[in-house]
C-alpha cells in the first residue's frame, strides 16, 4: 500500500509505557480515532488502599465523535481491565477474537454494560473496517490463547502492533503464530511497528509452554501417593490444560479452586479453549470422596496474592482445604517482579505444615526474547520502530536490538505516554503532549482519591493522627470545653499514659497563651496548637503524627 | 572433651529464625549464659511507620544475673544493630573481633554508650571465659571482613556456631576460613553444630569475592570515556577495594558517597581492612576539578533503597552528584528479595536519564551453598545439628541436606524462636518455650507501638479517618455545636461537597434521632452515629474508613 498524499496518521500512547500495566494507545487520522487496548494496572506499593489504576481518557473524551471503536489484543487484565470504567464515557463498540471477547463479557455483566455496548467477535486473518481504518487481526501466541496482533491499514501506511507476544512453535492450543502473515504484509511495506518489549533484555528464545507438561508428568510421576496442589496464573489456559492432561493420564480427579481460575477456565470451557475430559473435573465439596493421590487441585495463588486461594489454604483461613503433611505444592509460576516475598512466605508457611512446596521456574514466559524480537522485526521490516509494552529500559534495548538491525536511530521512537507521534512516509516526530496519567479507583469511587489524599494516607500509615479539639464561645472566645486529645496510630496510649497527659499540657499552654493574648483568628490559634505540639513530640520522641486541630464554637 | 556428668546444655534462639534478621541466640548452662549476636531487622512492609525491629529480651531481663557477656560473630546490622537497645537494660560486656568492633562502637557512640559498656577484641583463634563457657573464635570467610565462628565448650559438651560464613579459598582481604580447626574440633568430638542456612537451597559452592574483581577489570577497561559510578553494600568492604583497584589500574580517583559507605569504609580504613593508595581517595566537594573519565564514585543505594544516594541521584535530588548520559552506572549486588522493584525504577530512572545501567548480578554471596555446608558437617561431624539462620523453608533444606549425610532425623532439630532445646551426650529434646518476639522501634520510642497500633495505622492507610464531632450541654444535653465533620486521606473533599454533604446529613439525622430519644449515654450516641456513617458510605462507595466521633460537654 503505497501513500501519495504525504498526509500523517498520529499515535499517542495514553498508557502502558514507563511501567508496566494499563495499555491503551490511540490511533487517529483525521476524523477517525481507533483505541488499540484498554487495560488497568495495580496499584504500586505507594498507592495506599487504591484498587487499582486506569489511564486518564481526557484526551478521548475531547474527541469523541471521532472514536469508532475499541480492538483489542487478548484479554488480560493489563489489556482488558479498564473497560467497564471507560465504556462509563465512551461508548464505543469492541472487537476482539473469541476467548478475549468472553472474558471481556464476563466483566461488562458484572458492572451491567452488556444491554448497551456493541461488540463484535473477530476471527484471526478477519479485517474490520472502522473510520478510514482498516484492521486485520493476525495470529500470535501468548500465555493466553486467542492472542492478536493488530495490522491497521490508514492512509499514511500500514501500522502494525504485535500486542503480547511470543512465537512458540508447538502451542499447546490453536495454531503457531502467522509468521508467513507478518512476511506478506511486511513484503507490501509497513510504516510503523509497534513490538513487545517486556522481554528485551532476555537473550534467546522463550521457550515453548509444551516445555511446562513434561515437567508436570515428571513431578506426578515421583509422586503417586501425595495429594498434589498446583497454583498458578488464572490467565493461564494452556499451563491449566497440561495439569488437566497429567492428570488425567495418572487418573486423577481435578478441582479447580480461587475465584478467578473458576472465572477464566469456566469461560474458555464454554468456548472450546481448554479441554476436559468428561468425569475428571469434580466440584470441591466432593473431594471428601477420593483419597487424597485420586486428586489435583489447581488454584490461584502463585504469586503469593495473600487473599488468593493457594495463601488461605496456608495460613489456615482457607474454608474448604486443610493443608497436610503428605501435600506436594507446585508453584507453577515465576515471581513477578515484587512478589518475591509474598511467595516466600506462602512457601514457608506450607513447610511448617509438613507440606513438600516444588518450586517450578519454568523460565517459559509469555514474551519474546530478543531473538524473537529480531524475527519480527526482519519479517516486517517497518519504517519505523516503536517499541511498547515495557518498563523505560526494556523499551531501550529494544531501541538498541532494533537499531543493530540497520534501522536508524531517528526512525525510532521512544514514547513516553502522552506523546504524540506523527508518522508519515517522508517523515516521522513527536508533534504534542496530551494529558495522561492513572486515575484511582478505590471502592466505586473512580478518580476522587488524588495525590493529596495519597500523601496524607501515607503519613497516616507511617505515624498515625492526633485529634486536638476544643469548643470556644463565640464573641467572647472563652473556653468552653476541652481541648480534648485523641488519637489513632499514633502510640499504644494505656502505655503511654504520661506521655499523652504531658502533650495535653503542651497544647493547653498553648490555647491559654492564645486565648490570654486575645487572638481571635481561628486559623492562628490552630496554627499555635499544631506547631507546639509538632516540637514537642519530636523532641520527645523523633515522630511526626498529623495534627488536627479543631475548634468548635457555642453562641 | 568427654562429658560424664549427663548435664545438659540450654540453647534457646531469640531471633534470627522463621525470617532474616534480628539474630540473637542464648546458650545456658545453670548459673551461666552467654548471648550469640544480637541483630535488628527491618520493617516488613506491614510494619507502617516502624523504623527497625528488635528482638524482645525478657528472658534475658527475667536471668539478667546469669548474663555474662554477648559474643558477636561479625559486623552486619542483623547481627549488632540491637545491640544499642539491648544494653540499656543488659549491661554486659561485648566480645567481637577487630572490624567488628569497629562497627559496634560506631553505634555506641551515637547512642552515648561507650563509656558504660565493657568491650573486649577478640582475634582468631583465642579464646576467652565466660562463666562456665569457654569461647574460642575461629577465623570464617563472609561477606565481611573479620567474620568468625564460634567454638563454645561447655560442661555439656562443644558447640560450634558458625555464625554466617562462606569458604573463600581466594578471599580479597585476610585469610581463607580455618578449615584445619574445624576438623581439629571436630576429631575431638563436637556435642551440637549451628550451621548457616541462608543458602542451603542453592546446589554447588559460593564463587570467591575475588571472581567479581576481575568483571570490575574488564567494565573499567570499556569505558575508560565515561565517569563510573559504583553501587554495593556499604558494609561489603572487600567489593569496596576491588573497585578501588580497578580504579587506581586505570588512573582514577575515587569519591565516596552515601552516609553508611563513608562510615563503614571510614572504621575499615582506620583499623587496617581496606587498602586505598594516597591520593586515590579524594572529596566529593573536589570532583568538579576532575574530568569525567578520571573518576569513580563508590555509592549506596544498590538495593533501591529510596533515600540511599544512588535513588537520590537518579530522581535528581542528590545535592552534588548529577546523572549525565555518558555515564556509566554499575549495580554491583543481586537484589535481596523485595527489593526487585525499587531496584526496577532506579535503572528505569537513570536510563531516562540516558545513563548506561550495567546490571552485575554476580552470584558471589556471603553464605554457604549445599557443597560448603556437606564440608563443614564432614569436618565437625556433630551428634546434633541445628540449622540456623534463614527462613523456615532454609532450615527445612538443611536439615535434608544434614540427614543426607548420615545425621539421624532425631538429632536434627528446626528451632522456632523461644525453643529451648536441651542437649546431653545421652539425649536432647525441646523442654520449653519462653517469650519471643518482635519489638518496634519508631523514632525514640521502644515498644510503644504495638499491633493495635498497627491496626489503626492501616486501616488509617486504606481508607483514611473521619472524625465527627459535636458540643452538646451538660446535663440536658442540648446540641450546642456541630456536628463537624473532618476528614484525612478519605477524598479529596473540594471534589466530593456532594458526597461531604450528604454524609453531614446522615450524621445530623442520626444525632437528633438519639437526642429526640433521650439517649445520654455518650457511648451509644457514638456508635449510632459511626454505624449510619459507616452503613452509608460503605453501599455508596465501597469503602470504610475509621470514623471517629468525639463529643464535647459544656456546662
Amino acid at each position: 500500500m503505497k501513500n501519495e498524499n504525504h498526509s500523517r496518521v498520529k499515535i499517542i500512547p495514553l498508557g502502558g509505557l514507563e511501567a508496566i500495566g494499563m495499555n491503551m494507545t490511540v490511533i487517529e487520522f483525521e476524523d477517525s480515532i481507533i483505541v488499540v487496548d484498554c487495560g488497568m494496572s495495580f496499584p504500586s506499593d505507594d498507592m495506599l488502599g487504591i484498587d487499582l489504576v486506569i489511564p486518564d481518557i481526557s484526551y478521548l473524551r475531547e474527541h469523541i465523535t471521532k472514536v469508532k471503536g475499541f480492538v483489542i489484543t487478548h484479554g488480560h487484565e493489563d489489556h482488558i481491565g479498564a473497560l467497564p470504567y471507560v465504556l462509563k464515557d465512551i461508548s464505543a463498540p469492541i472487537y476482539a477474537t473469541k476467548l478475549t471477547m468472553g472474558l471481556i463479557e464476563h466483566k461488562l455483566k458484572e458492572h451491567n454494560l452488556m444491554k448497551n455496548t456493541k461488540r463484535k467477535v473477530v476471527k484471526h486473518g478477519q479485517s474490520i473496517n472502522l473510520g478510514c481504518f482498516r484492521i486485520e487481526f493476525i495470529r500470535t501466541n501468548h500465555s493466553i490463547a486467542d492472542a492478536a496482533a493488530l495490522a491497521i491499514y490508514t492512509p499514511a501506511g500500514i501500522l502494525i502492533h504485535t500486542g503480547d507476544f511470543k512465537v512458540d512453535y508447538t502451542p499447546v492450543f490453536g495454531d503457531m503464530i502467522d509468521l508467513q502473515r507478518f512476511g506478506e504484509i511486511g513484503k507490501k511495506g509497513v510504516l510503523a511497528l509497534m513490538c513487545d518489549s517486556t522481554n528485551a533484555i532476555r537473550p534467546g528464545f522463550t521457550m515453548s509452554e509444551r516445555t511446562v507438561g513434561r515437567t508436570f508428568d515428571n513431578i506426578f510421576a515421583e509422586h503417586t501417593m501425595n495429594r498434589i496442589i498446583v497454583a498458578t496464573f488464572a490467565s493461564n489456559v494452556d499451563r491449566v490444560q497440561q495439569i488437566v492432561n497429567s492428570a488425567d493420564k495418572y487418573g486423577r480427579k481435578v478441582v479447580i479452586e480461587g475465584r478467578s481460575m473458576v472465572n477464566v477456565i469456566g469461560t474458555a470451557s464454554e468456548l472450546g479453549y481448554i479441554n476436559i475430559p468428561e468425569d475428571v473435573l469434580i466440584d470441591i465439596e466432593n473431594m471428601k470422596n477420593y483419597s487424597d493421590e485420586q486428586l489435583v487441585l489447581i488454584t490461584t495463588g502463585s504469586q503469593g496474592e495473600s487473599m488468593a486461594a493457594l495463601s488461605r489454604m496456608a495460613s489456615s483461613i482457607h474454608r474448604k482445604v486443610t493443608i497436610k503433611p503428605n501435600d506436594v505444592v507446585i508453584l507453577s509460576s515465576t515471581p513477578i517482579p515484587g512478589n518475591e516475598k509474598a511467595v516466600s512466605k506462602v512457601i514457608n508457611e506450607l513447610s511448617m505444615k509438613g507440606a513438600k512446596v516444588i518450586f517450578q521456574d519454568t523460565h517459559v514466559s509469555g514474551h519474546a526474547c530478543q531473538e524473537e524480537i529480531k524475527l519480527i522485526y526482519s519479517l516486517v521490516r517497518p519504517k519505523y520502530a516503536i517499541p511498547v509494552h515495557g518498563e523505560f529500559r526494556h523499551l531501550k534495548e529494544q531501541a538498541e536490538i532494533v537499531n543493530s538491525l540497520g534501522i536508524p536511530k531517528e526512525n525510532i521512537f521512544i514514547l513516553m505516554n502522552g506523546d504524540v507521534l506523527e508518522l508519515g512516509e517522508e517523515r516521522g516526530g513527536i508533534t504534542g503532549h496530551v494529558q495522561t496519567g492513572g486515575i484511582f479507583v478505590d471502592g466505586l469511587g473512580v478518580g476522587d482519591v488524588g495525590n493529596i489524599v495519597l500523601r496524607d494516607r501515607q503519613n497516616l500509615s507511617e505515624n498515625g493522627i492526633i485529634i486536638v479539639v476544643l469548643t470556644l464561645e463565640k464573641y467572647s472566645n472563652q473556653l468552653l470545653a476541652g481541648p480534648d486529645i485523641v488519637s489513632r496510630g499514633f502510640v499504644y496510649v494505656r502505655e503511654s499514659e504520661d506521655l499523652m497527659e504531658e502533650a495535653h499540657k503542651i497544647v493547653m499552654d498553648a490555647v491559654e497563651d492564645c486565648l490570654g493574648r486575645n487572638v481571635s483568628d481561628w486559623g492562628k490559634i490552630k496554627n499555635i496548637i499544631k506547631e507546639s505540639l509538632n516540637d514537642f513530640l519530636w523532641k520527645r520522641m523523633k515522630r511526626n503524627p498529623i495534627i488536627l486541630p479543631i475548634i468548635m464554637e457555642v453562641e
